[in-house]
């Protein structure tokens, strides 16, 4: 009997081994041969699923991506409002050392985003969900009562992904001004700024 | 009598090509041959003063902070505080066509920071020299009462920082999203939100 081979979990699986060898060697480092040894299947195994460098980093940014989603999911599941948007932003923001070495993907991954408009768009349908995300629990927030009744939901949208995005290059490229609590602070006095008054 | 060269002028007008080149076509179009052709000079001649790719794109990434820093000087000659701020804000972020072009050099340029510690060291000396500035136009406004009593000014510059690193990845990944009167916005509600209420 022929041996049934799951390829979707193959597939899933390399892009695992893709990840962590960028988070580990940069995009740089990573060769076929390194992630074939990381995901202990033979160096031909891999091209068969991933023809190119390319398409292991976009594998390795919707692996993060797929489970920064989960996360999010189960992370807001009793919660609304701000208190939601916060849970969502902890899960997305670079902290420790695993946030930091996860940085390595994406500002590869964004770099061939803005130079191939096929992989932008992968980037983009990631951006364009989180923001409806956002968008949600503000409407929520204003619903409850929480929001300063002249804040302007979608410039805060713009606010809460610009910020996220700019904690990852600055995560990347000067780790030490990233650390968990200046984070922390952060994302703080950014929800509090939106915060209704007294 | 031999011509002399002016090294210099020629290692900025070859910078400035560089700019142009990948402004127009991203990293991945950036050859000697089209810097040559934009620098109006002999194919050879660039590699006598840049050897690689690399250090073309670290020299265009030079030639856009120079430009930036010399635009800032000039913008709050006469101001201080969080007008200062602003003004320095407005020539950093990636405003029209011509601030969306030019995040093509940023992204590839923290890319190759974010593998290379030397590299990394160069973009680390020009935003420890920004948040310099921030700093010191925060303490200006914190003499002059303009500031929130309770503002953190450590957490401020952080958060000036990666709002407008933000804003760059934006730019370079959805530029629709990116649209002048959107950055507008976001600067004026942040450092709005900085301010003394009443």
């Amino acid at each position: 009997m022929p041996k049934i081979v799951d390829h979707d979990e193959r597939r899933r699986h390399i892009a695992e081994a893709a990840t962590a060898v960028i988070m580990r060697c940069g995009f740089a480092g990573l060769t076929m041969r390194e992630v074939a040894a990381e995901a202990g299947y033979a160096h031909g195994a891999i091209a068969r699923y991933f023809p190119n460098k390319q398409s292991l980093l976009t594998a390795a940014f919707l692996q993060l991506t797929v489970a920064a989603n989960d996360r999010i999911a189960a992370g807001i599941e009793d919660l609304r409002g701000l208190a939601a948007l916060h849970r969502m932003c902890s899960e997305i923001l670079p902290y420790g050392s695993v946030g930091t070495a996860s940085t390595r993907v994406l500002l590869a991954f964004w770099d061939h985003a803005s130079e191939d408009p096929g992989i932008r768009e992968i980037n983009r349908k990631n951006t364009l969900r989180w923001r409806g995300l956002m968008h949600r629990f503000l409407a929520e927030a204003r619903e409850d009562g929480e929001l300063d009744p002249e804040l302007d939901v979608d410039a805060a949208v713009d606010r809460v992904s610009v910020h996220n995005a700019g904690w990852q290059v600055t995560a990347a490229l000067t780790p030490d001004i990233a650390a968990s609590e200046r984070i922390d602070a952060s994302l703080r006095a950014l929800l509090d700024g939106f915060r209704r008054r007294g």
